[in-house]
Parts: structure tokens; C-alpha cells; sequence
């Protein structure tokens, strides 16, 4: 039977004590981590969100009952102890913060029971995620994962204060709301005042904060749940937490500039990183060529090589074909992977198909010089030679290519690089590797629509040097769009907004927008244009992927209280769930069956 | 045609520039808040969100094309103008930071065209609502919204730095998740991969903090949008803002403790209101007795009277019929209003019965001394003289009756008294009284649904005095609930939670569910009780009236940057609306047609 805390207030969390409390007389309250008898004492562990500390209780001390109860303690109880301060009589445990102290108890309150739990409350644990999320009140009890969500809590403090120094406002934008135009699916809400009409959640604030500016807020930000119903992917949550900001009277160098000092601030203060300002800068274009990714891991070399010119007129007709198409062949150079067994090699031509390619061509190069090649025979000597020197291949290195159009080789070998990057433990999560990619294309063409789609959002300004190819040439235009790229993952992206009505209509005229359509769409927006619109930019982090790079996990999960898994349930409240047929009637809503 | 800013960079916002400038050199950008022509020379009120600004055009300085581009300038064109920061030639404006000080012009780009606004952009606007709403981009520029925006953000941030300190941790909870059981109406979300199945936007996080305390992180706290599809009423918003907090090992005073120095710190810091602490506490009980209402206005007295022993044995049976009914017969002094005309005591009679009284008796007190009553050919001249002593009535005096059951009597006299003090312009709105209201009763007893239902929420803990009542007595159960109120409105609340599963179940039993439908509904916290729960207590706030009362506005549509209306729409956005059958296709629904 559980016992009240009345009259006990706690004094301290359990690392808040140490030597210099010697003596003293304190009031710990926590979770039993683990009890052992040793001789005629007990030994409890007790733990809180500060860490662990030892309780010692001798019945000399306090009391025959108070040591039965003692004795009755297990793992989880909750529980609150009165005591003295006193050095450790055993050996200082040096892999405790408190480690050089314990309790001497004289008071006992068993504040609550626990169950045996289903797995052990330890960090590190190997248990299934599965069963984890279903417990996941007592999987956020393993220290690793509190360490996780107080560095989320500080990452968010530390930003909101910072940017509130730099003269951002916190506004709140509405979460039920119209469709926005982000692309992705909106999650809806049926009305029940309004039967068959529908809010939508959030895809972003993206136009709600493009209003403030119009109303003259100067510089909005928020921290903020997006929604986005999307296929499920392996990394993605349904709801996501955004930084986000909006600067008025601003060019992209302003916005980069408060950024990096902002991440400056963050990384050193939550996990002690100098990042080095500025942040390099790269254009989308050199990305592409150089690491085939728009988003660069730079941990790491084995950038991308354009041998187009050296095998244009080799023998190999999957090379001279791809480059007859408009393509080109590119490679990489796995430095010292020329040992590479064969059967590994294939499993990396299946994993490039993964990413389209038809095929990867190869030259393994052994340690006398010689090679083994997957299109040797198609070449002469002098070509493969030729090739291998472009490559700048060495004894023992492994040279990978691929031959398609531009946007699959850079994806195959982008992807490839990584991949092998990985095997070779190359991806050292305490390094810390930023850098801006700049100058996006505009547009996109989707064969799939046959039409430009918006390579950021339709509201994203083009670079003023090109603007005379909006017209003639619209494809090769450039965005003044712009992302934050760690360690390979892009962690936040923006831009300078459209603030001009004529280019505005332009960009939804190339989009395909009827008039009608757009006004239907975003009308607000194209309205509150008519009336004063001040230059504008901005940018918005994904929170949730910031910190688990800062906390070193490979997944949000970690770094998220309450996740879902990837068919986008709750393990642990079933949610969603069936309602009531009283809810869906009062919706004028009827389910389908199939 | 709009110019770009390229080249140019703000220097200062408007009203970041005063006589210590004068003779540099500066860049505004803004919004022309008004244009005139004196003489030769052109005046322009620039405005920003930090306030406005005088530029002075003269050809002389910006040159003929220069000249002629200001000659065009309209109200609420966004302009970039570099000039020279002098002393003002005519007269100091007293009523601007920058009354003293003018720019004279050498460079001006307009940025971007205005169309003439439907409404002027100006403090205190008379414009009528619908007006504003639709273009609340355009009202979102009034410098009154501004300040209660700029105002909101800053509570904001000073709320979560201030509970950063005390040791709170941020912790986001999900939005899409399972309906909780706070009893008003859900907002419903449906599920895509889960076809007839549906997500709840959560009410409150109540039930993920209180997990959160499970878990062991101690303190958490967040700012969060929570939803309630409730019938509409006149100033709630579907979607509303809870400054959110949990605390474990603690009791009622130690919430209420570091909530005062919150509210003194925010208080102060924003509207510079000194909050004297401590905040005094009133049992419900007696605030019901002494003010007809559990949140009481405590910035004017008219206190409400029983007179029940008084009227006990009279002659008018509508008092003596409501005592043997088992309520109370109570009266209020609205002192001096003795002579209100006829027809406003009947208005006053109205009111009442909006609140659910049969009627009103009152008792005019003539300056000399006779008295007009609507009862007093009922009572001897004894027993109104008796009436009027209990009550104090003094000549001028008016005295106001209700008798009903205390519920009635209370709800009558309690709104009769804001009512009255608010025609008498008693609600000042520079006086803020702060006042805790404690020991509600843990159940309401629900004539509609013949059961107890819970008055704060299903998980607040009893008062111990009252545990053994819980069996014998249940209704007479006082809880370890407090509500902070502010000038007669609630600010927020909170409680003591249960932490001992018995009598959580107890509880459970009493609002009549089964053990069934409990599990169904919250099944995982009560899993998650059987593995050791702390003592926890919380608050939340409604930060959207908090902010209101600061801001002294009467509505918090006045505190919302993009509020809806009363039917639970946008007015500038339309949503909700319709969707593509394709959408609902999707979601496997089907809207049922009138």
C-alpha cells in the first residue's frame, strides 16, 4: 500500500548532493534502480532524472520497521528517503556523478509500487522497439533516452531565446486551417458546423508566416508540428516539429549570416561543438558533381569524377550509349577497396539498382597494378589506362561507374558513396560537418505530369540574373533557395520569398495554376500581394533531425517523447482508432467498406 | 513596376533613430503611413512594427527623378529611402519616439505598390469585424494588434526562460492521437493507412504529462494548441494556447508557489503590474457564498448575502417556497442604485432569468428612507425592515433577491453582480486582482445523465480529509483542485493528480465506468500506474485569455493573429471547405447528403 509524501518535501534531486553536503540532512525522492543486501545493510540505488545515488539502510539506524521495509523494496518502487550525507564507507565509484557519497537513511516512505516491468529500465537496452513504444512510459525512463529529450528541451530553449534576442517575434499560426500548396498529402479534419467541408492541418506556416511579413512583424519564428501524409517512408513521422522563421528586408546573406551564428550558439552550448563560421557554401550544381547528392556528407571524400570525355568514343556501348542519350558516366574511387570480394561487389550493383541504375561497371585494381573490370574486355588497354588515370586509381582501389542520364548516375553514385562510406566506418558521428547548398534549380520536370513542379515551393524567388530565362528558358532558372546540410542530411531550407506580384503570377503561370485555380488555392496570399509586400525571406529547421544528429542517434524516434512507427500508429495508445457512430453521424461522415 | 533592395541594407528600424543621429547617414524600410506635399517639399510617415518615422523629400537633395518617384508615392507602399538624420525644422512631435528628429532624403526606392486598403491602417479602427477578419493581413499592420502580438510573444518567451530556471524541461506531445477523455467534443482526423479509423487532436496533453511524471523527467512544461469542437460560445476559438506544466514530489503548495513568482515576473516584465504575493486563496466554497461564482471579481465588493434565516418564516411564499425546497433565499446591496428607473430593474430581471431564475425581487431604497419593493405587500413592515438591516441597505441603496436552489441562486446573483458593476464602469481594466480558488468539489452530480461526473478531471486527487467520504459520501468530496483567477476570469487551473492506483479506479467507479471502457479509453495509463508513479501535480493556463486581460481588449480574437469566427471559420483563409473526392476516396468516406 502506497504512502503519502505529506509532510516530506524533497530537498535535492539525487546528483545535487555531493562531498561539500557531508553531514547534512537531506530528502531524496525517486525510482528504486536496484536493491542488494550486503551483510546486515541494504543497498538501494535510487534514480531521478539527474542520475543515480546510494542509499544505505542499517536497522541501526532506522528502526526494525523501517529496515523491513527496506527489505520489501524492488526495482521501480517509488520511493522517499530521509538521511544523512556521509562519504562512502566502500570504494568511491567513479562512474557516478555521486559516487564519492551515500545516504545514511533514517526515514522510509514507499510513495508507490511497481510491477516486475517488462524490461529492464537500463540504457543501451537491446529490447525490440516494438515492445519498447508500447511501454514507452518506461522506455523514457532509460537514461539515454531523458538524455535525448533534456537536449531537445535545451536545443528549443536555447533557439527560442536566441532568435528572440535578434529581434524574432513568436507568433502563432493556425494548426486547423486551409490545404496548403506544399505538395505533399494535407491530413484533414472534418467540421461538424460546416458537414462535408474540412480543415487541413499544416503542411508549414509557409504562407501564414509570408502574411506576417505583409503585415509588417519584421521577423516572425516559431517552433511548430507540421503535418504531412505521406507514403510511409523509413525516417518519417506524421507529425514533425519545425524551426521556423520569416525575415523581412532581407537578401540571403542576412538570413545565412543570423543562422550560422544561431547554430554557432546551439552546438557549442548543448554539446560543446565550435562549428567554424562562416559555413562553407556550395552550389546545387557543384553538389551534384561532386557528390551526386544535393545534400553532401563532407566527412568524407570519394567525390564524383565526370570521365564523359575520356570514354566517348571507347568500345563499351553501355558508356558511349548513356552519353549518346544526353547522359554522361561518372565514377567513384573506393580508395583501398580493390580487394573488395566479389560477391560484395554484386550486392553494391544491387544496391545501385535500387537507386535506377541498370547496371555498375567496375575496375578492381590489385596490389601489382593489375585489374579485374566488369567491361575490361569492351576497351583497349590504352582506354581503360586512360580511364584509370582520370580516376586517379592506385593498387588496391575500387573504381565504380555509372553510365545513365544525369539525374540517375548523380543519384546512383551519390547514394553508393554513402553507402561504402558506411561499410567503411567512415560516418563519424562526432564530427560535425556543416555546409550551405545554394542556387537550386527552380523548377523541376515531372515526366510523370508532364510539367515543371516547384523544386522548393511555388513561392520561391528566382535569381535575379535569370530572370529573363523565366520565359525563354525556364528549366536552367535558378532559385534563390537555400539548405543547411549536417553530415549529409539536410536539417533545415529556405528562401527568398517572391515579393513581386508580376513574378508571382509568372512562377504559378509555369507551375500550370489557372487563375482560378490559384485564387481557390492561396487567393489570401495573392491578394495581401496587392497591398505592400516587403522583400522577404526565410528558412525552416526539422527540429526532430537536428537533434538526433545532435545526440548522435539513427533515428527520430529516439529523440521524440511519443513517436509512431511507420504505418503511423501509436504503439502504446492504439491511436487511430475506431469512433463512435454518434461522432461520425454528428460529422455527416459515412466509412466505405470495402 | 517594384525595384529590388539589392545594395541596400537596413540600417535601423524606425524608431531605432534618435537626436544622437543626427548627421549620419541611415537606410529605413517601411510602410507609408502618409504622404503630403508642403510647399516644395514632400512629408512621409514611414511606419515599421517598432513605430513611425518622418522622411523629408526635397529636390534639392534627391534630384529631379527622385522627386517625382516620392510625388507618386501612395499610402501603404513599401519604400527603402537613405537619407540624413537632421534635427526637425518645424515643431517637435511630442506623440513620436522620433518627434524630434526627421530624415531628409537622398535615395528612395519603392519596394513594392499598394492598391488603396478597403480600411484605413490606424489605432482603434472603427472598421466592423467581418472586414477586418478578411483582410487580417491588413489588420494584422494596426499598431494596437501589433503591440498585443509583440505583447503575447514576449510573455512567451519570458514564461519558458522563466521555467527553464526552475528546472523545467520543453517536451512536445503528440497531436495526432487518441480521444481523451476532458468530455468536450474531439476534433477527428482521419487515418489513411487505417481506413474507418480516426485520430483525436487532444483536448489537453493531460494525459501525456502525467505519463511524462512516470517516466521521471520531474518538471515539464510546454506551450501548446489544444482543440475542442464545443457548441459556440461567444469568445472561444476551436483552437486555443495552454501554457502546459507537470511537476512530480510535489503538493499544492509547491505548485502554487513557483506559479505565483511566475505570474509576478510575466506580469511585471510585460505590463509592468506589481503582483503582491502572496496571491490570497479562497476555499469554492466561499467564493461561491461570498461572490455567487468560482471565479470571483474581486476588484468591486457587492457581496452576495444569505438571508435565508431572516425571510425563513415571511409571508411571501417564493422566498419561503425555495427554502423548503432545500435552497436559499440571497441578496446583493448594489449601493446608490436606488433610483433606477423601472424599466432597467426589469432588464435587470431579464438578465436573471437568462441565468436560469424564475424571477427577481428587489427592494428600492428612496433617499428618505421609504422604499419601493416588488414584495412587500407579502412581508410585514417588521420583517422588510429586518430584510434591509441584513442587508445594510442604506437610503439610495437598491437590494436585489434571488431564491432557488443554491446553484441557481448562485449562478443569478453572481452574474447580476458583474453586470451591475460592469454598467457602473466598476471593471477597470488597469486593476489586476489575483485570486486562488481551492478545494472544488471533486464531483458534479449530473442531473442529465443521473451520475457523478468529474468537476476538474478524472485524475484529480481527493482531499485526504475527505477519502473516507468517498464511499458514504461521494458528492460531499472536496479535491485537490485550485483555479487561478484574474479580475473574475479564469486564468487557469490545475490539480493534485491521483498516483495510488486504488483510488484512482475508486474514482473511476464513481463517474461510472466499467473497467472495460476505462482500458479502452486510457488503458495505458493506467498500465503505466502499476510500475511506480510519483506524487504529481500540474497547471495549465489559458494563455489566449491571459494575454486578452494584459492587452486590456475584451475579446481574445484581439490576442490571436489569425482567429476564427464564431461558427468556427476563416474568414480570410475560407477554411473550412471543400475537398477533392479523390481526398475523401482516400480516407474510404463518404459524406452523407441532407
Amino acid at each position: 500500500m502506497a504512502e503519502s509524501m505529506k509532510g516530506l518535501k524533497r530537498s535535492n534531486r539525487c546528483t545535487e548532493i555531493g562531498v561539500e553536503n557531508v553531514g547534512q540532512v537531506v530528502t531524496v525522492m525517486g525510482w528504486v534502480q536496484k536493491r542488494r543486501n550486503l551483510g546486515s545493510l541494504i543497498f538501494v540505488d535510487l534514480r531521478d532524472r539527474s542520475g543515480l545515488l546510494q542509499i544505505i539502510f542499517d536497522e541501526n539506524d532506522i528502526g526494525k520497521e523501517g529496515f523491513e521495509k527496506a527489505y520489501g523494496i524492488r526495482n521501480e518502487f517509488v520511493i522517499a528517503v530521509v538521511g544523512q550525507v556521509e562519504k562512502r564507507s566502500g570504494a568511491v565509484n567513479e562512474n557516478l556523478a555521486t559516487g564519492e557519497i551515500e545516504i545514511r537513511a533514517t526515514q522510509l516512505r514507499i510513495l508507490s509500487e511497481s510491477e516486475t516491468p517488462p524490461f529492464p529500465i537500463e540504457e543501451n537496452s537491446n529490447v525490440k522497439e516494438e515492445l519498447r513504444l508500447k511501454y514507452r512510459y518506461l522506455d523514457l525512463r532509460r537514461p539515454d533516452l531523458q538524455n535525448n529529450l533534456i537536449m531537445r528541451s535545451k536545443v528549443a530553449t536555447l533557439t527560442r531565446l536566441f532568435l528572440a534576442n535578434e529581434g524574432f517575434l513568436e507568433i502563432e499560426t493556425p494548426m486547423l486551417t486551409k490545404s496548403t500548396p506544399e505538395g505533399a498529402r494535407d491530413y484533414l479534419v472534418p467540421s461538424r458546423v460546416h458537414p462535408g467541408n474540412f480543415y487541413a492541418l499544416p503542411q508549414s506556416p509557409q504562407l501564414f508566416k509570408q502574411l506576417l511579413m505583409c503585415s509588417g512583424y519584421d521577423r516572425y519564428m516559431q517552433i511548430v508540428k507540421c503535418f504531412r501524409d505521406e507514403d510511409l517512408r523509413a525516417d518519417r513521422q506524421p507529425e514533425f516539429t519545425q524551426i521556423d522563421m520569416e525575415l523581412s528586408f532581407v537578401d540571403i546573406d542576412d538570413v545565412i549570416e543570423v543562422n550560422e551564428r544561431l547554430l554557432a550558439h546551439v552546438f557549442k552550448e548543448v554539446i560543446d561543438v565550435d562549428v567554424q563560421l562562416p559555413i562553407q557554401r556550395m552550389t546545387w550544381q557543384v553538389a551534384m558533381d561532386r557528390f551526386g547528392s544535393d545534400k553532401p556528407d563532407l566527412r568524407f571524400g570519394m567525390e564524383l569524377k565526370d570521365v564523359s570525355n575520356i570514354v566517348k568514343d571507347c568500345g563499351f556501348v553501355v558508356f558511349t550509349g548513356a552519353l549518346e542519350n544526353g547522359g554522361s558516366v561518372r565514377g567513384i574511387n573506393a580508395n583501398g577497396q580493390g580487394a573488395m570480394p566479389r560477391k560484395k561487389i554484386d550486392a553494391l550493383v544491387e544496391f545501385a539498382k535500387g537507386y535506377g541504375a541498370k547496371g555498375l561497371a567496375y575496375i578492381a585494381i590489385n596490389e601489382d597494378g593489375t585489374f579485374k573490370s566488369s567491361f575490361g574486355k569492351f576497351m583497349t588497354e590504352d582506354e581503360m589506362q586512360a580511364l584509370i588515370d582520370a580516376m586517379e586509381g592506385k593498387p588496391g582501389d575500387l573504381l565504380l561507374f555509372s553510365s545513365d542520364k544525369n539525374k540517375i548516375v548523380w543519384n546512383v553514385l551519390g547514394a553508393l558513396r554513402v553507402e561504402i562510406a558506411n561499410s567503411l566506418g567512415l560516418l563519424d558521428k562526432n564530427i560535425f560537418e556543416f555546409l550551405w547548398v545554394t542556387e537550386f534549380p527552380l523548377l523541376e520536370f515531372s515526366e510523370e505530369e508532364n510539367r515543371f513542379t516547384a523544386m522548393h515551393h511555388p513561392f520561391t524567388m528566382p535569381m535575379e540574373e535569370d530572370l529573363d530565362k523565366l520565359e525563354s528558358d525556364p528549366g536552367s532558372v535558378r532559385a534563390k533557395a537555400y539548405d543547411i546540410v549536417l553530415n549529409g542530411t539536410e536539417i533545415g531550407g529556405g528562401s527568398v520569398r517572391i515579393s513581386q506580384n508580376h513574378i508571382q503570377e509568372k512562377m504559378l503561370e509555369l507551375l500550370g495554376f489557372t487563375k482560378e485555380d490559384a485564387y481557390e488555392r492561396f487567393g489570401f496570399l495573392l491578394d495581401a500581394f496587392k497591398y505592400g509586400v516587403p522583400p522577404h525571406a526565410g528558412l525552416a529547421y526539422g527540429l526532430d533531425r537536428m537533434v538526433m544528429l545532435m545526440a548522435k542517434k539513427d533515428s527520430i524516434r529516439d529523440v521524440i517523447a511519443f513517436p509512431k512507427i511507420k504505418d503511423a500508429t501509436c504503439l502504446m495508445t492504439d491511436a487511430p482508432n475506431v469512433v463512435d457512430a454518434k461522432q461520425l453521424k454528428e460529422l455527416a461522415l459515412e466509412i466505405i467498406e470495402k
